[in-house]
C-alpha cells in the first residue's frame, strides 16, 4: 500500500485517521527499504542475492539458500569452502561451485540464457592473483557482463602487457589485480582512458604486510582514472565494474 | 607519419631502408605515446593538460604554462598557491584561481562554451571537506561534466543526507568526500545503485592519522559499488567520475 | 575488624599497642581491597565474580569455580571453550554454557529470580558480529539489566536501522557492535541522545587489520555521546552499560 | 505541520491529494530531523549549539554565531583561537573565551542562572593534560553538570590519587585525562564502580606517537567500566559524561 | 606524627577517638607519599627535584622554582628552552643553562661540593646524538655519578669503539645513545658484562620514523644485558644509570 | 624475422603491405620481450629459468617443469616444499632438492661442468638465518658464482666476524643475512669497500614484527655501500650479487 | 700463546719474524673473543652457556648439548618444547624441564650447591603473565640470584600490589611483567627507588597487537628508573637483573 | 709504525719488550682503522671525505672543512643549506654549492682533471624526484663515475621510459629514483639485466607516508636484480653505484 492509496482512503473515510497516521509513520522506512530492494532488483535484473559464505554456520547458510529457493531466484555465494558446497548441494542439487574463485552459485534458467553485455577486462600481475581475479570475473559474469581475462601480465615482463593493449583498451572498464609491488594498476591506467579498478591481493611475503604494500602502491599511483577496493576484494571490483559497464551500455 | 606510410615509401623507394628502419624502431613508443595523447585528447576534447602545481618551482611552472599557451590549449593546475596564481597571472592574464579548490586554470573560449553533460553528485560529510570536494567538482566541470554539490550531509545528521537522496540517485556517479570517521561513502553506496568514489580527507585530529582512519573505513565498507582514491585526492576522483559519466553519456 | 574497633580496644587496653600498630599498618590496603570488593558486591547485588576463561589451565579454572561454589555465589565466565564447559560441568552440574557468547555461568536461585531493570539496546551491523554482541547482552543480563537485541542493522541497509529507531531510543544506553567499516556506532549516536558504547569486532578481511579499521572509525566519529571499548570486548561493553543503566534506574 | 494535521486537511478536503502526498513524502526526513533537534533540545535544555571552531574561516564562524544570536540561543565553540575570539567579540560582545580550554561560548541569561546538577569528576595525570581536561570540564558545565576537578594525580605519584579517592567515588561519572603512558584510566576504574571515560592526550615525546600509546593503554585496560574517546577529545568526554550524569539525576 | 604516637595518645586519652580515626584514615597515603619522598631524598641526597620544562607556561615554571628556592634545595630542569632560561634567571641568578643538553639547573653549595662516585660510560653513535647523551650525562652527574663520555663511536667505524673498550668495561653501567640504525647498544652489550641502557634518538631521515627504527633495533638485540628507554629520553637513562651505579657503590 | 628483413621484403615486393604492417605492429613488443629473454639468456648463460614454487598448484608446477624439460634447459625453483619435490621427482628424476634452502633445481650437464667465477661472501648473524642465506648462496652458485659461506658471525660476538674480515674483504660482493636487530649489514659495510646486500630475515619474536625491525635497521644504516632487499628474499640477493660479481669478472 | 711470549721468542730468535707477524695479526680478535668468553665466565661463575631452543633442529640441539656435556659445564636452554626435552633427556638424563617457563637446563653439582645472593623481585600483572615471569625468575636463579615472586598484582586490584610494597622495596632490582595495558612497570617504578625492568607480554586481545600496547605503555611511563626489554623476553630481563643484583652484592 | 717494524725493533733490541707489548695491544684497532681509511682512500682515489651537513652547527661544520683544507683534500658535503654554503664560502672560497642536490663540495685540481669512468644511469619518475636524483648523480660524479641522467620517465607515461631503454641498458648500474607509487625501480629491473638501485622519495601526499609507500613497492617488486636504499638517500645510492661501476671497470 502506497501513500497515494492511504490518502485516497482517508479522503473517502475508508480508514481511521489514527490508523492512517500509523501506516504513514512506518512507511518511509519501509518505502525506503522497498525502493532499495527495488533498484537493486532493477540493477540485478533477476540475477539474485549475494551471500558472503565465510564464517556462516551451516544452519545459517542453508536457511538463506532455502529462502531464496522458495522465491525461485538466483544466488551468488562468495568465499565458500568445498565443505559448504557439499552441504548446500545435498539440498539444492543445481548449485555450482568453482574451487578457484570459491563462488557457490545458483542460476535460474532465465539467467543462464541472459545475453552478456559490454566488456570488462580482468588483468592479473601473476598467476597467484588468479583466484581473486576469478572472483571478480565470475561476479561480473553472474551480473551480466562480458569478461575478457588477461592474466599474468605483471610489470616484471612488461612486453606481455603491451602486446595485449589493444584488447584491454576495448573494454568499458578494467580490473587490475596484483599483489607484491602492485604496480599493475598504475601502469594500465597510464595506458588506457577507461576507469581502472585496482584490487590489491595478499600475495607475497616479507614487507608486503598481507597486501598493504600493493594497496599503498595503488592508492599512490599518479596515473589518472584509478581507484582501489579492499585487499582481495574481487567481488567488490566485479560488482562495481558491472555498474560501470551497464552505464556504458545504457542499461 | 604512421607505419603504413613508411612501408609505402619503402615500397616506392622514396626512403632509404636504413632510415625507414630507424623510424620504425622508434615508432612503437612514439606511437604508443601518440595513441595515449590521442585518446587523452578524445577524452578531454580540447580541454587541456593537467599540472600538479605544488612543489613546482616558479621557473618550471611558467615554462609549462608558456608551452601550453603557445599551443592555444587549456590547462588545469591543481594544488596551486596564491603566490603561484599571482606569478602566472603576470604572464597569462586569462588565468583563473579558486582559493578553495586551489585550482589554477586557463580555459579556451571553445571550452567555456562547451555544454556540460550528464551528472556527477559531489557530497561531503562536513564543511571542512569542501576544499577537497571542490577540487573534485571543478575538475569534473573542467572536463565537461555537470556537477551537483551536496555538502555537509555527514552521518552525524543522517536526515540531511536522506532528504537529498532523490537528487543523489539521479547522478551517474557519486563522489563521497569525508574525513574523521569517513562513513559517508558506505552509507551512500548502500542507498544508491551507481558507482560511488570515496575520497578520504585528512580532516580530523587524534587517532585519524592524517586521513588513514577515513581511508580504512572506506576500504572496509561492506556496501557494494564503492571504490576509494588516495587521501585528499579530489582531482583523481573528479577525473575518474568524468570517465564514468562520459561512458554513461556515450561520449 | 575496622579502625574504630581497634581504637576502642586500644583505649580499653584490650589489645597490645604493638599488635594494634601491626593491624593498622596492613589495614589501609586490606580496607581498600575490602571496600573495593564491597562496592563491587553492591554493584553486582550478589551476582558473583567474573572469570576470563581463555588461557586458564584446567586446574586454575576448577580451583576458581570451587572457591566460588563454597561461597555459594554466582560466577560469570567469559571466552570459555566447550572443553572448559565440559570440564567444569563434571564438578558443578548447575553450570550453563552458551556456545555463541562463550559465556559459562553459574547462577544462584536468588539471582535467577532477580527482576531485570531498565533497558540496554544491543545492536549489530551484521550477523557475524552476533557472538560479541551476545557476550555484551548476556553480561548485562547476568548483572541484572534488561536487554533489547537489534541485530543485523548495518549501514549497508540503513532502512532496517531506521525502522527500529523508536525502540533504540527507549533504552538507557546503547551498545553498537560492528566490524568491517564500523560506522554503526556513529550513525546511532547521531540519531539518539543516550550514551552509545561502540564495540569494534575483528570481523572482516584485507585492510581491516583485525578490527583496527572499525576501531579507528569509531574513535573518529564526529557524533556526540559515543565512546569505545577494545576490539571484541563485548564483556566490557555489557559491564559498562550495566553501570549506566543502574545509574539511570537509581540502583 | 505534522502528519495528523495533513490527514485532517485531506479528510476535510482542505488540501489537494497530490500536495498532501508531496508534503508527506518529504516529511519523514524532516520529522526525523526535527525529532533529532527536539531530543537534542531536550538534552541541552536551551543551552545551545556546538561549533568546532578550528579550521573554520572567519566568514563561516561569524555566520554561525550570527544565526545563533538571532535565535537568542547559547553557543559552545571548541578549539577556538584567540584570533577567532577577538573576531567574534567585535560583533558579539557577550562572548567569553577561556585560553586554556580554548572554549568560546555565549550563554543566555537563562543558562547562566541554571542550577548545575549531579557530579562529574575530571582527573588528569599531569599538569600538561589540563587543557584537554578543561575542555571536558567546561563542556560538562556548559551543559549543566557540576564538575569536580582533581588534577595532577598520575600514577607516578599514586598516593596523591589515593588521597582523593573518596571524592572521586562520590561522582556519577569520572573522566580520566592522561598522556604518556595513559594508565590513569585503568587505575581509577579499578578503584571505583562508576563509568570511567578515558581521554588519551597527545602529551609526550618519543614512542608516544601523538597519543596513540596512551590510547592503546586505555583500550587494553583490564579494569571494568572503562571506555575511551579519541585523543585530545575533551569535548566528547564532557558531553558523554553529561548524558550519564543526567541519567543518574533522572533528567 | 606516626601510628605509634597516635595509638599512645589514644591509650592515654590525649586524643578523641574520632580524631584519631580521621588521622589514621589519611595516614597510609600520606605515609606512602612520605616514604616515597623519603627514599627519593635518600636517593638524591639533597640534590633536588626534577622539572620537565617543555610545555610549562612561564607562570608554572616560575612558581615551581620559587617553591624550590624557598626550601633552599636543588632543582634539575630538563628540555628547557633558552627563553625559559632567561625568564628564570631574572628571578634566580644562580640558575645554570647548558644549551646542548637543555638542562636548566640550580645547585646548592652542598651539592656542588659533593664527591662524584663510581662510573657511568655514556657513548654515542654519532655527533648528532650528543644532545641526548649530554642530557643523560649531566643528569647522572647532577645526581652524583662520575661520567665517562665516549662520543662518535658508531658501528660505521667500529675501530673507534674497539679502541675505547677497556675504558667502557671499567664503568658500572653503560648508556648507549644512537639514532639511525641504532645498533650501538647491541654491539656494546656484546662486548661488556655490565648493564647497558640503550637510548634511541630521533636523529635520521626516511624510514627511521622519528627514532622508531633505532628503538626496534635495540629492543630486538640478541645481546644480553641490554634494556631500552623511550626515544630521546636521556634523562631517564641518566637517572636509571645512577640507581645502578649507586647500587654498585653500595650507596 | 627482424625489421630489416621485413623492409627488404617490402622493397622487393615479397610481402604484402598489410602483412608487413601486422608483423611490424606486434614486433616491438615481441622484440622487447625477446631482447629481454635474450639478455637474460646471456646473463644466465644457459642456466635456466626461475620458478617461485610456493602457492603453485601441482598441475601448474608440473606444466612448467615439463615445458622446460622439452627445451632441454635448466630450472631453479625456490621455496619448494618436500611434497613438491616428491611430485616433480616422479616425472623428472634428475631434479635435486635442498631441504634447508628449499631450492628445487634441474641442472643440465653443461651447467654442472660450468666453472664458477669470482667470489660472493654470504654471511649470517645467527644459525637461524641459514635457510635464507642458503637460498642466496645456492642461487648465486646456480647462476655461476663462487660463494664463500661465513655463518653465525652476528654482532653479539663481534670477534668472530672480525677474525673473518680478510676473507670477507676478498669477495666482489657481500650478502649479509640477519634477523632480530639486523645490525650485521651495517657493521660489515663499515669494514669493507665492496657492495653489501643486506637481507633481513623474519627470525625473532616480540617487537621484531616478522623482520620489519631488521629491515628498518638495515635501511637506516649510516654505513656507505649498503642496500636492502625484501625480508627473507635470499633469492633476490643471490641474483643481484651474481649480476655484480659478473660485472666485476667482466662477464 | 700471548703477545708477551711471542715477543720473547722474537727477541730470542726462536721464531721467524714472518711467523710472529702472522700470529700477531690474528691475535687481537682471538684475544678479544677470549676476553669476552673470559668475562662471561667470570660473570656466570661456572653456570654455563645459554641456548635459544626454539627453531633449532633436533640435530643442532643435540650437538650443542653434547659439546657442553663434554666440557662438564652447565647449560640454560630457553623456549624449549616438551618434544625437545624428551629428545635431550634420552642422551642426557640429568636434564630438567619446567613446562611453565619452558626452560631446559642442566646444572652441575657445583652449581646446585651455589648459595643464591641478593634479591630480585619478579612481579606480574595477571596469572597469564606467569610463563614469562618464570622465564625471568628461573634465569635469574640459574645465574645465582635469589628471587622473590609476587604474582597477580596488576593495577585493576591495586590494593594487592600495595600490600606487598615492603617486600618489593627490599629487592635490589624489580622485574615487572605485564600484558594488556602494561601499566604495572610504571606504577612500581613510582613506588620504589630501585631499577625496574619492565617486560611487556603478548597476553591480551584486540588492539594489544601482540604486546605492542604494553610495550608502548612501558616506554612512555613518566616514572623514573624504568627500562624495557622486548616483548615476552623474560630471559633478557632475568639476565640483566642478575647483572644489577651482582653489582649490588659486589660480585 | 706497523707490526713488522715493531718486531724488527724487538729483534734488534731497539725497543723494550713492555713498550712493544703496549704498542701491539693497541695496534689491531688502529690498524683496523688505518686499513679502513686505507681502502677508503683507494676507493676514493684522493676524492675526499663525506660530511652530512644537516644538523651540524656552524662551528662543527667549519672545523671539519678546516681540517680537510689543511690536508689539501677534497670534501663532499650533503644536505647543505644555502646558509651553510655562505658560511663555508667565507673561509673557503673554492667551495661549490648546487642548490638542487644541496651538495657543498670542494674539489682539488687533481680531482677536477680526473677522467670519469664507466656509466651509471640515474632515472626519475617525475620532476619532483630530481633533487634526490641529483644528490645521487653528483655523488657518483664526485667519486669518478660518468652519469647519464634520464629524468621524468615515470610509469604513468611508459612510452617515455621505453624510448630511452637502449641508453639505460648501456649503463653498468641504474639508479631509479621515484616517489608516490614508486614502481619505476621494478619496471626498469624487468627491462634490463644490470643491478638497479631503487631510491624511494618522500614526494607525494595522502597515504604515501613520507615515502613509505614507494619504499614498500620497491621492496616487494618481483623483478630480479633490484635493491633498495633508505627514503631520499640519494647519496647512498650514488656511492653504492660507484662501487659497482668501479668493479665493472676493474678499478
Amino acid at each position: 500500500m502506497d501513500i497515494h492509496k492511504i490518502l485516497e482512503q482517508v479522503k473517502n473515510n475508508e480508514i481511521e485517521l489514527k490508523e492512517a497516521e500509523e501506516l504513514l509513520k512506518k512507511m518511509p522506512y519501509e518505502d525506503l527499504g522497498f525502493a532499495k530492494l527495488d533498484h537493486h532488483r532493477s540493477l540485478r535484473s533477476g540475477f539474485g542475492e549475494v551471500v558472503y559464505c565465510q564464517g556462516k554456520s551451516n544452519e545459517q547458510l542453508l536457511r538463506i539458500y532455502e529462502r531464496l529457493y522458495e522465491q525461485d531466484r538466483n544466488v551468488l555465494g562468495t568465499r565458500a569452502s568445498r565443505e559448504q558446497y557439499e552441504l548446500v548441494k545435498k539440498y539444492f542439487p543445481k548449485v555450482q561451485y568453482d574451487s578457484v574463485s570459491r563462488i557457490l552459485s545458483i542460476r535460474s534458467k532465465e539467467q543462464e540464457e541472459y545475453q552478456l553485455i559490454g566488456c570488462i577486462a580482468v588483468c592479473t600481475g601473476g598467476t597467484s592473483d588468479i583466484p581473486v581475479a576469478e572472483e571478480a570475473a565470475q561476479t561480473a559474469e553472474f551480473f551480466g557482463s562480458q569478461v575478457l581475462r588477461i592474466y599474468d601480465v605483471g610489470i616484471a615482463g612488461l612486453h606481455r602487457l603491451l602486446s595485449k593493449l589493444d584488447e584491454i583498451r576495448s573494454a568499458n572498464c578494467i580490473i587490475a589485480v596484483a599483489g607484491m609491488e602492485g604496480a599493475l594498476g598504475g601502469v594500465i591506467a597510464g595506458l588506457v582512458d577507461k576507469p581502472v579498478i585496482a584490487v590489491p591481493t595478499s600475495i607475497g611475503y616479507g614487507a608486503n604486510f598481507g597486501g598493504v604494500s600493493a594497496l599503498l602502491t595503488m592508492l599512490n599511483s599518479c596515473a589518472e582514472g584509478l581507484s582501489v577496493v579492499n585487499i582481495d576484494n574481487g567481488f567488490g571490483a566485479g560488482y562495481l565494474a558491472t555498474q560501470i559497464n551497464r552505464l556504458a551500455c545504457n542499461k
